[in-house]
């Protein structure tokens, strides 16, 4: 095989772990490191006066953005995320090669339906709640490569869409149990270019689902910490680094209870995430007093905390290297109302100042 | 801009079309083409009974796949295909560096279920009945960048779980109208590589979505045909080809009137389709007295049509270069309930013996 791998490590196996076995290589190192050049989120009033509010750039006054549907109004969101990262990245739409969304509606129907308005190719993408991090994964890898110059990706969640998609409309005023999250209502779209100034990307890992029985769909911080668990070990493998080597990591939506699985997880794999150093996505958006019991949940989540917050922080010197990883739960209604337990995905990507 | 472009012809405008305006490239060529190295197919009793059952490499004897729901049947169906596709490239699931899928149930839950029994990374994607040419693509763009080494992509789908998803239970025993389609029960897996034997696949069209204002949730031929005619002058625009440059030409479930739909877009275009070398798979796969309305659809049909029949052809010198379009509806229940309209999609492969 003389191919000239752009990807690190050798593929060779180096023993056995602990559930799935093989050590192959699962991160893509970037050559020509695409930039962010342009982001842009839209959250609800929840969000907005959340502690990350005025990382921001846009809010909703009501829940439905002036549509006359929940869905119709996540549509929107999606279109006004990508028209603001474009416009951001002083583009326009012409500008973009390629556009690359998911959400966690069924079919993917808010992103499908927004890439109508947009006279650009378009690939869905479904990883639930790691869509943030799987579509700038795969945006890079177009752009790194050279198939495209520019790429938009984006990724978003509604309150009130994803508790009638999952659980129970909320018309039935259902009670939340202690360890469920509060879906947030937001959606974030970067711009990934060849050039241009702004954070870069420089390596993504592609996780493999993992299932460790959990049938709880109260309790998606405890499906998806393993996959976050086992992205970070192989991502921290692949590219021969340690929790120490990165300014902040960031998980994208595992609330309290799974940030905590998570920090043990990890510890007794001998990578201990120093506090200072980590935190959750889910757990930042919202106060202990908004009442959203492990924290923030959904695609939106982790893409309007990556698209404010994350990377005001990294052009405004704050951080240097970010490591961050979102997380998804891979059920359906279906599959649960079946018996089925819940697998869970995870997806990683480093950002550098 | 002084990037060295993989992908063909510039980006200029070339003037304006009814419709999605601009005349930007859609097409990546591949420069080191990937192999298809491994593919294999499982499909019903209906489809093995049909006129292309001698081409598919399994069939189930009943609907269930001896599980208990029709939903873990679908699963087994990917995990059934995607281990037959890496064992008939003389390989084991330890040798592949991704796993790219999709399908048409909530959450595409056949195929990240199916994920869990695979130690590979796993990216999830969604583009409808278009997921074959949509993975095909995306592992190209993997496998051709060097990012991996041999990827395994597969689409499926259940008439059973079709049915419940979008339209109504099989129980309720509802007629179909005459411009129904009959979801195909099928899945594809091929395993694409950077060395080996096999056809190859030179280059890739991501389409856009089109949206002609179909609400007819059982006349997705009609829905789909615009996008399929779109992505295909788009490709010979690209491509700087015409119709006459293909042995053969396939669209994917756009069954008889969609077929008949897109040689009226094409001719209006100045790309009349020579009735020897196009045709649709959804059109092959039932035999008229199968009561198939329409013909195939489901992500299944073109999935195992490529499979099965058009690469035993290219293996057999039948055809030296193919050109494969598959077409999506991207609708939800709730989507089609809310009273919105039914967009398509369409992404196109080219594959040379």
């Amino acid at each position: 095989m003389d191919i000239d791998y752009t990807w690190g490590a050798s593929m060779t196996k180096r023993g056995t772990q602990e559930g799935k076995k093989s050590h192959k290589n699962q991160t893509v190192h970037f050559k020509n490191p695409p930039r962010i050049i342009g982001a842009y989120t839209v959250v609800g009033k929840k969000e907005a006066t959340g502690p990350l509010g005025k990382s921001f750039h846009h809010y909703m006054e009501d829940e439905y953005f002036s549509e006359k549907t929940h869905e119709a109004a996540e549509q929107k969101m999606f279109e006004t995320a990508i028209h603001g990262a474009i416009r951001s990245a002083k583009l326009k739409p012409e500008d973009i090669d390629m556009m690359m969304s998911g959400d966690l509606l069924n079919q993917i129907t808010s992103s499908s339906f927004a890439a109508r308005s947009f006279d650009i190719s378009f690939v869905g993408l479904y990883g639930a709640c790691s869509t943030m991090a799987l579509t700038l994964a795969m945006g890079s890898c177009m752009v790194d490569a050279g198939f495209m110059n520019r790429v938009v990706v984006s990724a978003g969640s509604h309150f009130a869409t994803a508790e009638r998609t999952y659980r129970t409309p909320l018309e039935l005023g259902c009670q939340k149990p202690p360890l469920a999250q509060w879906t947030v209502t937001g959606c974030g779209a970067t711009v990934l270019a060849h050039e241009g100034s702004g954070p870069k990307i420089t390596s993504a890992t592609f996780g493999k689902v993992q299932d460790w029985g959990v049938r709880d769909v109260n309790n998606m911080g405890a499906a998806m910490a393993p996959a976050a668990a086992a992205t970070l070990i192989a991502h921290f493998r692949d590219t021969n680094t340690k929790p120490e080597n990165y300014c902040a990591i960031f998980s994208g939506d595992l609330g309290k209870l799974g940030e905590t699985i998570l920090r043990d997880l990890l510890a007794d794999s001998g990578y201990p995430l120093d506090p200072q150093r980590y935190t959750d996505c889910g757990r930042m958006i919202y106060d202990y007093k908004q009442h959203a019991y492990q924290g923030g949940s959904g695609c939106g989540c982790s893409a309007v905390v990556l698209n404010g917050f994350i990377l005001d922080k990294l052009k405004a010197g704050g951080y240097k290297k970010v490591l961050f990883v979102a997380t998804g739960a891979l059920l359906s209604p279906v599959s649960s109302f079946q018996g089925n337990t819940v697998p869970g995905i995870a997806h990683a990507i480093v950002i550098e100042a």
